[in-house]
């Protein structure tokens, strides 16, 4: 394994946030990635939990506004937030669209060229980015959760009904929760996975859960105010797909809230004690 | 007085997060300024407390960065961050520096050309914006705090110190502490107050400090690992002026802290409550 190399560190809340590069194997280039250590870690290693990021995030934006260091610093949580794309070699189009390409891997091994070679966000972050985190720092890595934000809210949900050993917890915000059925999903399916469909069922959320449900509850918050939510996200699909597999789902509709990080960050402490009562057994 | 205008709102921690806009008069043009309404707001006028912002900052730095919304939903504050220059109309230079200029007006009134028809911080901040506010907001304005950060920290010590009977509370993170005495503030004075220092003096927080204390106590966090601390910030000159004074201050050094957000979130909190056990006597 390459090693890592730190961009920075900053005390925060008696623990550090800490930013790292390092040489990604999966996609051939440099990836960063953030971590928050709480001060827990100074002691024994402690439950990791990963965060999926949205379209044009990259690693700094969930430390910078999710709010979620003080909670993750109280229940002694690392919190573990990678980019939302390779950025390096460019490709041709790779910026053309904020919802396609740079910012916007949707966490897919892309099987169609250009993409294919660099784009495997989906084996970056379930294989490679838990070996680095392994190897690099103080984690418990047999109390693996995962969560993110809309993009990442089906990154999330996807990688733990695929990897439900490997994930002991699972919530989103505001999720894509059937791509195959909304804009943002058919563009990057059809563009990381081609034409045919059926290979892009096991990247929908609303597909696997219907088939296999996750062992533990699953938490999602969504907006009612949420500007992306009819067009978009579509939680009821999920929450049907759901009730069909006996899929244990706590769907909260939050009345007035948007998509941003102002919505997240007021139930962020609600998620992060769902995760910890799962990984903290 | 000029009507503002809702740039934008977002719903946070049971309150909202908002961003207005208005014609200024102390600054002749077009200023930003970011509100937290706290959800005690719908039912009675709520404290309100000003958080000045460092240099290259603008109005939504504090409410994307700090984490404050949390404690001021919590104790019923409303927090209202004001953009750290004008921004129109662009003056020939004013973007050569990062700490000159655009983004860092240090909370003065310029008395230089080209600077002083339009570098009025100082009256927008402790006249102008509290009109806007009292006219447009919930805030009970006889309950007004103020604190801030580096640069935004010399401001609310510096408009605290001389405003006594206007801001009932102040703290500060990591102030630039003595600017007559470090190159920020020095290349700021002199180019916007002239060469005169007798002049500078009512714009120095130890200089102030020293002369007539403030009524209420005074709380400071200054991280060890701070890069500035030693060149521009200078604590201890304060903390000295404090002293002969007679102001009672608590300037807490925080070790393996340093200048940005992550040091400041990770104490908020206390400065919230430092505010509200002034403002909701």
């Amino acid at each position: 394994m390459s090693t890592i190399e730190l961009v920075s560190e900053h005390g925060c809340y008696g623990g550090v946030q800490r930013f790292y590069k390092h040489m990604s194997r999966e996609t051939r280039g440099t990836m960063k990635f953030s971590v928050y250590v709480p001060p827990q870690a100074r002691a024994a290693k402690v439950p990791v939990l990963y965060y999926l990021s949205g379209l044009t995030c990259t690693e700094e934006t969930f430390p910078i506004k999710a709010h979620a260091q003080q909670g993750a610093s109280e229940l002694g949580l690392m919190l573990v937030a990678p980019d939302t794309s390779p950025r390096e070699p460019r490709l041709p189009g790779d910026a053309d669209s904020w919802d396609f390409g740079q910012g916007a891997g949707f966490y897919v091994d892309a099987t169609q060229a250009p993409w294919s070679t660099n784009y495997r966000m989906y084996s970056y972050v379930t294989r490679e980015l838990p070996e680095v985190v392994a190897a690099n720092l103080p984690a418990n890595t047999e109390a693996t959760g995962i969560f993110g934000h809309s993009m990442g809210g089906h990154g999330a949900l996807t990688l733990a009904l695929r990897n439900p050993t490997l994930y002991k917890s699972v919530s989103a915000f505001a999720p894509i929760a059937a791509p195959m059925q909304c804009p943002w999903g058919k563009k990057a399916f059809t563009n990381y996975l081609g034409e045919n469909r059926e290979a892009w069922r096991e990247h929908d959320a609303t597909e696997l859960v219907a088939r296999q449900p996750f062992p533990g509850p699953i938490l999602i918050d969504q907006g009612t105010s949420d500007q992306f939510l009819v067009e978009q996200l579509l939680p009821e699909k999920f929450r049907a797909a759901a009730a069909q597999s006996g899929q244990k789902l706590n769907l909260r509709m939050q009345p007035g809230y948007d998509h941003g990080y102002y919505f997240m960050q007021t139930f962020m402490a609600d998620h992060l004690r769902h995760h910890a009562a799962a990984l903290k057994k």
